[in-house]
């Protein structure tokens, strides 16, 4: 089994090549060879076989051939510009997140006219692809109305996994992801920072700035939720997806103020004192439009499995970040 | 008022610009000049103001730069692969049909860096953006799942539609046109090209084939009624679209059943007995999967006007195509 990682820097890359080395095998077959590609080098793991790492940019011409030059069996595609460098650069949003998308899949087809191949693609979508109005909680039927230029990339790259599996030049399987809470690393200018820094700063002693009302509502997964998410769709059944391959993961919809008291259980008052609330004119009338829950029964149906409670999403974080104990 | 129709040779394109033509003004202001572009030259209609005619395919470098080198205030663009050649030629239906519309809306989009520049663009999607399964009636919020390659098209356009309004790059309306029935001219090649057959080589006393049985259901607009819906997305104030740009327009739902007994009872039994029929196993099943009926409640509410009966549907080919009488 040879596996590629693309977006194979970033920390849902790190986390799955981590992951990936520690099962040894997927799918049945032992996990042979890797090739982890971003547009920064990615960390060369310890892992007893061969590892490639190419630092590139999926949409330059060559770059998507060169990837999969090895013939993967097993693809990820996590790569993406971020939701807000993609409105504020509308040309290199549409360049890395629908034209690199794109030549990936076309390497691909192009790559099985001269030999069978029809390898296994998993695709990271994002909720960005729903957009208001939406109901109180949002079904597996929803119409894709993207309300940013992110989002609309994102729908597009769903449209295009569908019509490529469909014809036969690749085997996707599109997974739509949950904002990731407690993303570990450092406060970033992600409108959605927050939900993570809320928990992570005052977990470690620091302090974090609460822009928004704690009555807001959002969907949420822990990073181990969602490399859960990225090995069961590589190793999902895809006769079971039908013509639709595209999936809401299942998360947990809970409000800022059901945040801070999962908190305040696992790490106490003082914990929660660190929390300084600075409404921002800004961020709250962005946030206010994105999805609050939703029934991801068809996902849930597939075997995708996410967290019960924001408590056992602040523990997977102690555990998995901190040693185990605050 | 300048405007630039693409796909201007087709069977709605010089029924849309003798229309515009015959209005003289359109959006309350005269229409000076038009622009007509195909991939083979448009016919140059009658008309008083200057008409340029470009024969050019739209997926080449430069052509869209030059078919909006005038700044056309008002642009419609009707040209596509069709459904059955976009699915033979995976390559060329992705080149005209997205590569296509996108190059045209990019054009747009970089004219506006120098100048002002929004012009209001009618883009024709069609109800293919939607497969199977597809409940009975059909409403406004159904999820988009394109079963070929050209719906998929058709549903990425639709996207880049909404994102390029949004953004403030063009004003734009997208129309999912029904069948359209009677379809004039010579029989084609097209599944769906029975269901104007059997109307219009009776209506003229020739035989026509009938590969489907008389229960298959269907969604139907005349020609004339396919112009209205253009001049009618023209016209509109985009205001009320919000930023769902696009809209199933009214059509009618019936029968092969029905459409034959409105020809009966339009051209009598022996209209009617020129129907040959003659089951065929590949259009059968292919048709089976279209959509059906629809509640196109946000056009209609809008303005949009489809027809009442299908015997409305074949007067209008006898008025229009056949010089008013059988």
């Amino acid at each position: 089994m040879n596996i590629l990682i693309i977006g194979a820097a970033g920390m849902l890359g790190r986390k799955l090549s981590g992951a990936l080395i520690d099962r040894g095998e997927i799918l049945g077959r032992r996990i042979e060879s890797l090739v982890l590609a971003d547009i920064v080098a990615p960390e060369r793991p310890d892992f007893s076989g061969p590892v490639e790492t190419v630092a590139a940019d999926l949409s330059m011409p060559g770059v998507a051939e060169t990837v999969i030059a090895s013939r993967p069996d097993l693809i990820f595609h996590l790569a993406a510009i971020v939701s807000g460098e993609a409105e504020a650069d509308f040309e290199k949003g549409y360049r890395i997140n629908l034209d690199g998308t794109r030549m990936l899949f076309e390497a691909v087809r192009l790559a099985s006219r001269n030999q069978a191949y029809c390898p296994k693609l998993v695709f990271t979508s994002s909720i960005a692809v729903f957009g208001e109005p939406l109901p109180a909680i949002i079904g597996d039927d929803q119409i894709l109305t993207p309300l940013t230029s992110y989002g609309t990339q994102k729908a597009i790259d769903e449209l295009l996994l569908a019509d490529y599996s469909r014809r036969g030049f690749l085997d996707g399987v599109g997974i739509r992801l949950p904002t990731i809470s407690v993303r570990p690393g450092k406060p970033n200018k992600a409108a959605s920072g927050f939900f993570s820094g809320i928990l992570r700063e005052p977990l470690v002693g620091l302090e974090a700035v609460l822009p928004v009302g704690d009555d807001v509502r959002h969907w949420f997964a822990s990073p181990r939720a969602a490399i859960g998410f990225l090995l069961h769709a590589a190793e999902l059944d895809t006769g079971r997806l039908g013509a639709r391959r595209n999936l809401t993961m299942p998360g947990l919809s809970t409000t800022v103020g059901g945040q801070i008291e999962a908190l305040r259980r696992i790490a106490g008052d003082k914990a929660v004192a660190l929390i300084r609330r600075e409404p921002d004119a800004t961020i709250g009338p962005i946030i206010s439009g994105w999805p609050k829950n939703f029934d991801a029964r068809r996902a849930t149906e597939l075997g995708f499995v996410g967290e019960q409670s924001f408590d056992d999403i602040i523990r997977v974080h102690i555990e998995d970040e901190l040693g185990g104990s605050i």
